[in-house]
């Protein structure tokens, strides 16, 4: 076989077999094809696209490229959940300590944040002490007694993905959907969770802008899930503004468990509850999403998530006098607040505008090797379909950066402000599985 | 300027701009962008392709990667042709001394073959004692001296087009008429001749399978040169048929030596004088094509051009006792005919079976490392529209291997024989200027 025929299959429309793809991923994961065949065939794959089958094989070859996580020494259900990542998306802390106190088992791996979306990982680690680096043993032993974790990839998963989305990174060949679907999927089913829940988010704020494509992307993930005889579903939910109104690794962290402790904003509260429900459909806890929307919200008015999440923290080392008391947290040297200039409400909030503004004072990452600082972020007073006054406070940012002005005039630039209150979506569009 | 935005640019469908084209060729070529953007860019533009300002810009920025050679101390006309490759293609070999016996200056840079075509640097090798390497300087004082040389391209000419070439034959992104425009204009640009002949083939023994991609391809090219202000023309010419009766390096040198002594086979005779009459009328020695094919044909008739070949392969250490005796050539060990089994007119004699069946006997290179034996080839008795009995010798097989039946079985399978006698199409079917 050689690659430079699977390339020109490819270009000239045909569908690849199984054994084509498994050539390409394993050889390449190998160090024995090189970049430039298989970013020429990441190309061709952007314009001609894969079909099922393809986007199946593709998975399965990038799974099978690295270790794959064993958990059945995990007893009960082994619960999973991935976001497409968003702005202010601090979900999988809240849903984590919910479902996990109600017996479900989250091993979860999570990654970084780059660019305008933040990452998991970094949001825990802004919490002192906070290892994200667990041995596999330690991980599963520690889902075992808690019913939680969360760390980062570890080394030899799916290293076809590192390989192949690294190449796609400098190559223009991001989007694309079987490469998108095959990438985030090969990661969950190689992390060996029962069940699998997806957020897909869509809008500017998102990596998919429309909710169409959010479907559609979300409609192979499902069918490579169902390939694989793993229960996934996933949630179409809107990232035209931010989710919460906390953005930055520690303002996050402090809205995360202010939700725990029932005192979280609507929109996330709303998110968070829906998506409870769904993973307490999936692992068969209750027979309706009504049914799961009451066991969440009881489990956070009883505060037992609040408690487990406690317990999710200490038991990765982390200081919990900084839950208990978030004004011990660090705060940022410099904090504006926005003033409006206009009366009437918010009609439009940009997600991306806000992430961008967010990464510039310090809560993200350009460049990979960037260093995030954890006090940095910005704290949105108001949301879409607030009512705003003439020099009330719409936002505030948190920086050490002195020389905010710009980032300043970019984030008024985010809000839009009109005469009439904006109708109201839910936060959960659509549900496919 | 970043090399993913110029992808993503082209990726989208959008013209990239004389800048970012310059930025890619020039970086590419240093080594500062790696194989892998590249290939990824060449697939983009194999689906989106280049508009004409693009692809003159692409042909400028390549020419421009190396050394321009300075032809200005030749006194004449300095034309040069080039043939987009096929099978029995030995026209540079007659056309080169007609021409440069008329007073007219071809200063030629030439390649090898590769694949089922021939290299017209391979044939000239053939030939004791023939040298293709010259310096500039010796091959400018050739040229001045008797009119004419042909060497092997220099080192330095067009880097950028030597390693996207390579690139671009292991990425499945060969096939694109802006990447095949510019490849062949930048180096004929860079080789500094005042005007340019193109010999755009077609027919399932070339590059281009139809005529209609022929005449886009020359289209493009001309349009490129009319940019550079070189009189640029292309002939489209078929390649269903091999060209002349004999494929094999010195059966081919034979054959043009035979042709420049009058006693050519019909097709190729009528392809080399109908170059020949373009190429006067480009240097404007003649007013009319008519004049050109007579001026052409005189320089056979007085042997000037036979003469003229014979001062060429001298100047280049070539012994010209072998083209004064053609009979002291070696020949292969094996020579076989393959007697017809049917009675009629050859209908079709397919030029990629028989040019694959001449590298299998040793002729060509299936890999640019093969060596050649200058001894192997096919001489091809009968040819389209030829009458042909019952156990009549049709070809010829010459070669060092003994195991050649399977080979004979595939040349066999190569002629189609019927009924009626086929009709016959001018050589140049359109000239493009």
């Amino acid at each position: 076989m050689r690659m430079v025929d699977i390339i020109l299959k490819k270009r000239d429309g045909n569908a690849l077999s199984k054994e084509e793809i498994d050539f390409f991923v394993s050889n390449y994961t190998k160090g024995n094809i090189p970049d430039y065949q298989v970013s020429a065939l990441l190309m061709a794959i952007y314009f001609r696209s894969m079909n099922e089958e393809e986007t199946f094989y593709l998975t399965e070859a990038m799974l099978n490229s690295g270790d794959i996580l064993d958990l059945s020494s995990i007893e009960g259900v082994k619960v999973d959940k991935h976001s497409t990542g968003g702005v202010g998306d601090k979900v999988s802390l809240i849903v984590g300590p919910i479902v996990a106190s109600c017996g479900l088992k989250l091993a979860k791996m999570s990654g970084r944040g780059l660019g305008h979306t933040g990452g998991t990982l970094d949001k825990l680690e802004s919490i002192p002490g906070m290892k994200v680096k667990l041995s596999e043993r330690a991980f599963i032993k520690q889902v075992n007694q808690i019913g939680m974790a969360i760390i980062s990839q570890s080394e030899n998963l799916d290293p076809a993905d590192k390989k192949l989305y690294a190449l796609r990174d400098v190559t223009g060949t991001v989007d694309s959907y079987p490469l998108i679907a095959s990438s985030i999927m090969s990661k969950k089913l190689a992390s060996g969770a029962d069940t699998i829940l997806l957020d897909v988010k869509y809008g500017n704020g998102a990596f998919m802008k429309t909710i169409d494509e959010a479907c559609e992307l979300a409609r192979i993930m499902v069918k490579i899930g169902d390939y694989f005889n793993k229960d996934t579903r996933a949630e179409i939910t809107s990232m035209e503004e931010p989710l919460g109104k906390a953005i930055g690794n520690i303002l996050e962290v402090k809205e995360a468990v202010e939700t725990l402790k029932g005192n979280g904003p609507s929109d996330l509260v709303e998110l968070c509850l829906s998506s409870c429900a769904t993973i307490f459909e999936q692992a068969k806890l209750v027979s309706t999403h009504k049914a799961g929307i009451e066991l969440a919200k009881r489990q956070i008015e009883n505060l037992e998530a609040y408690e487990e999440f406690k317990r999710f923290v200490k038991a990765q080392g982390g200081d919990i006098d900084y839950i208990e008391d978030l004004e011990k947290f660090p705060v940022a040297r410099y904090q504006k607040d926005l003033l409006s200039t206009k009366k009437g409400y918010v009609t439009a909030l940009d997600a991306l505008k806000v992430g961008t503004a967010a990464m510039k004072l310090g809560a993200g990452r350009e460049k990979y090797d960037d260093k995030i600082d954890y006090t940095a972020g910005i704290y949105l007073n108001k949301k879409v379909g607030d009512k705003v006054e003439v020099g009330e406070p719409i936002c505030t940012i948190f920086t050490e950066k002195p020389g905010y002005d710009e980032i300043a005039i970019e984030l008024m630039d985010a809000y839009k402000i009109g005469d009439k209150r904006p109708s109201k979506h839910p936060m959960v569009e659509r549900l496919i599985k």
